[in-house]
């Protein structure tokens, strides 16, 4: 017997064109799964089934994904103030995981240890789905016809017209990945570290000489480390970065240009929309420094590094990630609070923050005749301790 | 013999009320030294040196300081792209070190070790004038007026009005701390979290919603990780500054708050306008990620995460920094190029690097059939081995 | 009314001459209090109880404390394999904190804010004491009469000597802090760094040339990170750290002598014995090494060593100290398993692990035919993708 | 043409089966290559020499290594303190950096890029070989035969034979592998983590039971963190490192068993011997913690583990290596002075330690009446201050 295939699908021409192809070459079934992360609504998964099933697939499978990427991932970036480099959220590298975990998922309803994805052997995600799904699937076979194939393009849309089925020609010149928690862009300007991507090629963003919109005040409220309110109105997770997506595209914040480090050693540049991770992580920074102690912020800014790392790198199966999140979730417990911010014109700015567990607390620690504070003979005292190793060190010079 | 007091002068109300006060408390002579950090010009130097003489001071002495404040702090600021709790670019601590050295210079320059300094028992500049001096000065005697006495600004005014002198009454409702490196805005609105700082109160930057300018494109040379050329226009360090600085200004980028920890523990805040450093730090960053390796930039950023934490505590004299700063240099060995940004209508961003040790180098790792690069099946064998740890981490569980 | 002073009370010669010296000072009652950390005996207690009445106390308090210690402190030394300057095991800081509890529960109960401790000027523990007590204690008022007067030796012995209370010339040359995680000896030597403590001087160890005891195999057990039983014999942890204890002092482990940095910033000596540390963390460093991944190790290697900086400087109120707890915590899930030691004449030797969560797996990854393993070409590749980095750094070299 | 073949050359079976191998299966010559570390004498390198040339080899050619390894590598192993995993010092990973090098070095003289190592596909050393030549030599080409092929022991030994080369049966059940700075022990026991290897496996060091040597007292004296002289008579660095071996298998120091991460993400098992490592970390740490401050203990211990875990893996030349150096140097231009150390019954302890930068100062830092201390009220307002977070933290708890 055949064991079937479980396809990694996603809709486009590289893995519809696995579809057929796998087929023909194993003869055996191909089941195409799709984790959803967008919030598709059924006319979009109607259409995605069809093309499918018209590609040969002999299932084909919806998974809701959203809020387990955010229960597992999304939150904790967001906890962290997670930055790749200190520049970029990580905006695709999160869905890989969720996606690898809904195929094994539905490899084992099926009883199938036989995965494919369509990952080229140039980028990062190849590696985020193989040891996300050798670590998932005891004795996995992963097959990956494109990398393994070294197809290009021109390899694939011939395969498929072959067999009748009509591919349009690239028209559009630059590629874009969209998701709520960023979009990259990637074209001929980001294969080289000189040339600039104009700014057209941003999907959801105006140029910055066209802001029309005025400027507006929001709060944001979080609740142990999480945003849970705009504006004072409660919100699930995926509506409110929904709203926080929209609010970002109207004024126009969140752009950036990436070049970094791939996993596999070469540098790889890459332009992005992300106006959540921005305007959640300036808020939540915000909060933070107000209700977190000096180590506190310290180690978790340093520890989130390394999170960022890990994660972008495909180790998100390494233990150590469990116990990162172990230590973000013990420092957000009082991360809760309304966190008041100015937005437009590409522009964010801090006006205020209310929060309980605040350390701003003028009845404790204000210099002055206060009881609770200290005299200027102590600061003159502590200064001095202070500056004993200096004085020790400085003083022994050859 | 009365030993003469050297007193760390500004100009402001604080330190012009300590010469009287000192010379009647003490009997000795008070020499005002002010560190010009600023490039003052002979007129503005005049009216400070009539000022001090007119309060009583023996003698006045300003010593240029810029030159050795970059060279020994600016520099290393911009090689690290150091902030303060990834926020806020120390925009004036940098300068109390340098004040000090002047100080303690001009005290050996007269055989005294007894120094003066305006600072409350409040803040942070009490404890790095401190520490500064105790490394600086064997057996310094420091004496702080206003903070031992615990004075008030009323009776500082008064003290000096009974003596004749004429102090304006305090008309600005915000006190503003101009230096090259960032201008600093406090107010009774930064004595709380909740309340926000308005826009007008920051001295050079427009509104949000007030740009004018068009657009500009910049490039800024590098060489070993220092700024050296705007436009190919070679400058010195203190014209480039001042030319970022007009160029930020004119395009409103730069303003900040930030909440944070005082060296004494408790939280303070501060509004900022720091365009030097925010443009700077932003273009570095950038030819850094295309020259640096990521062990490089990961490490450097944790590193620089330390500097900022020691620097701004008041512990630039512990050896350590000498020794990050090593660290710092010998990453910069090759951050050389020239970076492309565009800054207008508030905003920053990146259009392209040039760099002669650019590691984006498609000859050597691009994947393809180029014999530089890798083959599909040998980045999925690099897969493989990359998740064996997770493989055996998830297999074992219970 | 006159609020009661509660005093920190061990029995030695400073905190009993608190107690006169207070009620004279203060004209308040003073209840001395104990935390038993050693597992004292009804005897012991009785003694103590008796000389601090005779000393003037009005209430005498010996609190069970053993296991509070354990479960806050030593358990999470443990975990993380805590050592200051990866020396000393942090033998007599641990329980300040435990007594500062156990001061401020009782102070509480009686509802007083003014505690008493005999801590002097110099040294680390009157930081820690006092933290604790502000951290605990709202407008505690602290009174350290031996801080507070400069009091020396002769003083205290003078002083109560003329009230009646017969003091015993010094006669030991070292002064010896007992405890169950280790024991200090400070002498003339330790005020150098240049002169050695006679081996002679450590209370409990023999002297190397000494040894006279076959040497044992001894098994450990750890769950979850925390020692369980020894040689199958299951045991609570006191008995379980005493039983370590006594086999280190029979074979001559874990003595030592640590230089290093005091809170406030001077330099300090000290000879220890820390046998149960040093037995326990090595054991459970091995088990850790076989069941925990790369990252694991690597990160919380890490972060003990800011656990123990902030816990040797007195800020275990620290919420980060919490935050890293949780981190522990989570990295000690699967640390359960058998480790056989060698232990005799001085030396520790590991002799073999048997753990659940070993991942160290034949089955999963050996290199050869195994179909779980990898080839050669595999590995070949590996290697070729992770030198990518460095043929890219070498080759751009000018 | 046939370029000839550069083979990195050890003189065991795995090597010398490559000569023959290689001829034949490329028809080209085989340059046998020996980087030298041990300081073979004349005699050893002659029959090295015959060896290689019986077996084929057109050239042979052993190139003095010793100093060039100390001055790269070991040197900063010993100014680091640089342990894998806080337990093994790197013994013989140190090694194969400097046989790539020579290899390398000597490919260039003939115009060869090819070049070829006995490596298997199941450990480390592969990829440190791999990764320097991918550095070292553009274009290279690495032959890798045993790995390649997969080879057994059985299909080398069979393949010499055929040949009419004599080659012993395996009559050690140990691999040892010797070097200066560590000797390492594999044995069918140290292919799992249960069995203990037994203390006669070892080859250098005695059974601990078996101690008979008086112990002694030794005095190294460090130049800028490396060692000079013992007992007062300057060594030059390999006669230092052999006087110390000498010194540490005398007294039975330096054993250990390590169980850590393979490159390629499994676990592995070695016994060691390495009491140089041991012997100067411990005395170069005390010095360090002498004449060093806080942070530059703390920070230097932490770049260590990342500079081990680097070159463990392979990532010698990446340049990052060289910051953490600058770093290392930089810290350690006042670690001068002289270390007694007391050395006997396989037991190290610290007796003192001579240093001109010692920050260990009565007359700056030592509580009492002395102007140059500091007074208990001025230690009581440090706490204080120093307590400020933790009291805040803990007062706004809910």
């Amino acid at each position: 017997m055949n064991t079937p295939i479980v396809l990694a699908y996603s809709g486009g021409l590289d893995t519809s064109f696995c579809i057929p192809y796998l087929k023909e070459t194993y003869g055996a079934e191909v089941h195409a799964v799709m984790a959803d992360t967008l919030g598709l609504d059924d006319g979009e998964i109607s259409r995605l089934r069809e093309k499918a099933l018209a590609y040969g697939a002999a299932h084909f499978e919806c998974l809701p994904s959203f809020q387990g990427m955010y229960d597992r991932i999304l939150g904790y970036l967001i906890k962290g103030n997670v930055l790749r480099d200190r520049t970029y959220p990580l905006s695709v590298g999160a869905e890989r995981f969720i996606q690898a975990e809904q195929v094994a998922h539905y490899a084992r309803t099926i009883g199938s240890n036989r995965i494919a994805h369509g990952s080229t052997g140039a980028g990062n995600d190849q590696v985020r789905f193989d040891i996300a799904l050798y670590a998932l699937i005891p004795g996995v076979e992963i097959i990956t016809p494109i990398r393994d194939g070294g197809f290009s393009r021109a390899y694939t849309t011939q395969f498929l017209r072959e067999r009748g089925f009509e591919v349009a020609d690239k028209t559009t010149q630059y590629s874009i990945n969209d998701g709520i928690w960023g979009t990259t862009i990637g074209g001929k300007e980001t294969t080289t570290a000189t040339t600039a991507l104009p700014f057209e090629a941003y999907p959801h963003l105006t140029h910055p000489s066209g802001f029309q919109e005025e400027p507006e005040e929001v709060t944001i409220r979080f609740e142990s480390g999480l945003p849970v309110a705009i504006n004072n109105i409660e919100m699930k997770p995926f509506d409110l970065l929904k709203s926080i997506q929209k609010l970002g595209r109207k004024h126009g914040v969140g752009r950036g240009m990436h070049l970094g480090d791939t996993i596999l050693g070469s540098k790889g540049r890459i332009g992005f929309e992300a106006p959540v991770a921005q305007i959640l992580y300036f808020a939540h920074r915000e909060i933070e420094k107000l209700v977190l102690t000096k180590w506190q912020r310290q180690f978790k800014d340093q520890m989130a590094d390394w999170y960022g790392m890990l994660l972008h790198e495909g180790q998100f199966y390494d233990p150590v990630m469990r116990d990162l999140e172990a230590f973000f979730d013990s420092t957000q417990q009082r991360v809760t609070g309304d966190v008041n911010i100015f937005i437009g014109h590409g522009v964010l700015h801090h006006l205020g923050t209310h929060a309980p567990y605040s350390l701003m607390r003028a009845d404790i620690a204000t210099y002055g005749e206060d009881a609770n504070g200290w005299t200027g003979q102590e600061a003159r005292a502590f200064s001095k301790l202070a500056g004993i190793t200096s004085k020790l060190a400085n003083f022994n010079k050859s």
